[in-house]
Formats: C-alpha cells, structure tokens, sequence
C-alpha cells in the first residue's frame, strides 16, 4: 500500500496522513508535485482518472481515490481508535459533520481558490480557463460567512460530539482557509479554540 | 424516526426513499413544502440549521441530516442488504463513487441552478441573492461535460461493481439534470444503459 501525496499545503492529502497518523498506520509517500502539474501525468491518471492526490495504490496494483474514501478504507482495515464512529447515531452524524464542512465551507473555498487566488491565476491562463471573478469574490465572503456558522454549532469539544474524522477534515479546511488569506473570524471564538485543540494533537503535524 | 421529507424532483430526500426501499425499510413521511419555503421556518430550523430536507427525526427526537448521513445511519441499523460495500475495498470504492458523483456532477447542477435556472430567479430576487449567470453556465456546460466522463468511467453494469448506495445518488442527480434541461448526452451510451438499469428498479419510483 502506499499513498500518492501531497505536501502542505494541499488539505486532502493531509487528512489522509493525519488519519493515519491518529490509527498508528505507517503509509509509504509517494510525492506528487502538483506545482510541476505531476498529477495531470498519463503516469498518475493512469491511478486516478481525475488526476488528483491523494490516491492510495492497494497491494494488489488497484487505487482507491477521494481523501474520505480512502480514510473509510483504512478505517475498514484498522478499526481501531473508531474515527467514523462507534454506534449508528454517531456514524449519521460523524457523516453528517463532514458532508456540512465539504459542502458549506469546502465548496466555496474551492471556488474562491480557482477563480480569484493569484497563485492559480497562471495555470488558468496557461490552460484558458476562464476565471469568474465576481462569484470568487463571492464565495469568499461565503465562506467567512460559514466560518462564523460553523463556530455557531460548535456545541462541544468536538464537531460530532467525541473526535472524529470531522474533526481532521474541518482541519484541512480551515488551514487551507487562512493559507488562500480566509482567516478564522476574531470573533468566532468557538472555532478559534477548536482549531487550537485540534491542532495540539500530534495527528496534526502529519 | 421520521423521515422530513420533499416529493420528486428533489433529489436529495428521493435518495433516502431510494435507499429504504432498497432496504424494506418503512420509513414516515412528513412533508416540508420547498415552495412554501417551509423548510426555512422556524420550526423546520430548529431540526436542521440549515434549514434543508431530507432531515431524520429520531424516536430520540434529536435529528440527523445530510442525505447519504442519514443512508449511514439506516444502514448501520439495518446492515441487509450491505448498500455501502462490504470489503474495505469496496466500502472505499462505494464512497468514492459518491464523492466523485457528487463533487463533479452535484456541485455544478445545484450552481447551474441556483444561477441560472428561470425556477430559482424568483426566490434569488425576493431574497436579494446576486446570480451569477456566467457562472451559472459555465457549471451547465461542466455538468454535461461530466456526464460524459462519467460514461467513460462506466466499466461495468454498476458505478462501483455491485449494485450501492453510489448508483442511488447517482440516479437522484441524473434525474434532476434531466428536471433542469441537462439530459444525458446521446452518445453517453453506456451511461444510458445504466440509467436504464437502475430506473428499472423497484426503489426508482419510492
């Protein structure tokens, strides 16, 4: 088994390394340097037809690919510490946490990332992708918007309750946020003290 | 557990009747009117802040939200037949295969939608949300683009091998297209057949 990755400050390979890193399980890096567009390699479309990272390369040649997938096949192979959860209530809402955190604040910063952030401006016009300035700048604003939404539903320690695969993917995001200039709110004070508990474990530094 | 619930062409509740038929599952309905908006009333609010259906009541009467969450936790109480893989490969093929269909083909219809549909203009106007047309078709002409990468990726008779929960939330999201003006392009044949297969099914009319 070994993991095509990414270093920082990429957020998806970093979850799969930080899931890792909470198991206990040693995955072999395989470096994927997206800045020399190594993912777009008929090389590394041959393992991922999206040709992105991560993407896990099984024993048996085949490749898994999506951070939370290949994070749920590790969780199948090594169940323990439960980082999904335990019961089905948890296991709903564990899922529940990381579809709202991908959708309400991955989604748009992904947008503001590719259609605003001068760091992909060149590769847009290199490839002539049109940029839509005015819904980057939007997505934005929406994504401080559900920072402060986030911090809101904070009700414990915790995203789900206990600590979770959430947890680390909230992590991811909220990194990248402050990375691409979308820093944490001042006021946002519950976020701001779970970003300071999640970032303490060690996982974080994976 | 009851099930707050829209009729077609929502496509997010359908997943979850999809899934409890697939199941045998009788799940109660209850209605929450989308043109009425009353899934953004204050009591639909206090079961999901994000004012959103499908949400699950539980007899418990805390709520779980997020459609494919709420298929997690049907399936943890009900584990036959196995809609989530049962190997760690398949468990991570399956969510792969949701991710994928959702992230490329869901995010750009619901962008389409949202800001360009003549539907939605009403609602965007008496709310004073910007649309962002040229976005809005940039996403259309990226959502048929994705419906033929996802013939491409048709390697068998079923997204991820066997029949799963990712040909499910694929239908409600082929299904939707189609709803909006994106049909599935002719010469996606493959994608065709399997639309076939899968409407064919008893759960596609739940």
């Amino acid at each position: 088994m070994k993991l095509y990755n990414e270093n920082m400050p990429a957020p998806n390979p970093r979850r799969v390394r930080m899931f890792a890193a909470e198991k206990g399980i040693s995955l072999p890096l395989v470096r994927v340097e997206l800045a020399k567009r190594e993912h777009k390699s008929a090389e590394h479309l041959a393992r991922n037809a999206l040709g992105q990272v991560p993407t896990l390369e099984l024993d048996d040649g085949s490749t898994i690919s999506e951070s939370v997938s290949i994070c749920r096949y590790l969780e199948a192979l090594y169940p323990a510490p439960p980082l999904f959860g335990r019961t089905p209530k948890e296991i709903g809402l564990v899922d529940m946490w990381i579809r709202r955190v991908e959708l309400q604040l991955g989604v748009p910063l992904g947008a503001y990332w590719i259609n605003c952030h001068p760091y992909t401006e060149p590769y847009a016009k290199a490839m002539g992708i049109t940029r839509f300035g005015d819904y980057g700048e939007a997505s934005r604003l929406r994504a401080i918007d559900r920072l402060e939404w986030l911090d809101g539903q904070l009700e414990s320690e915790f995203l789900a309750g206990d600590f979770s695969a959430a947890d680390l993917i909230a992590l991811s995001l909220v990194d990248f946020a402050a990375f691409i200039g979308i820093a944490i709110p001042e006021r946002a004070t519950r976020l701001r003290a779970w970003h300071e508990r999640v970032s303490k474990r060690p996982s974080a530094s994976a």
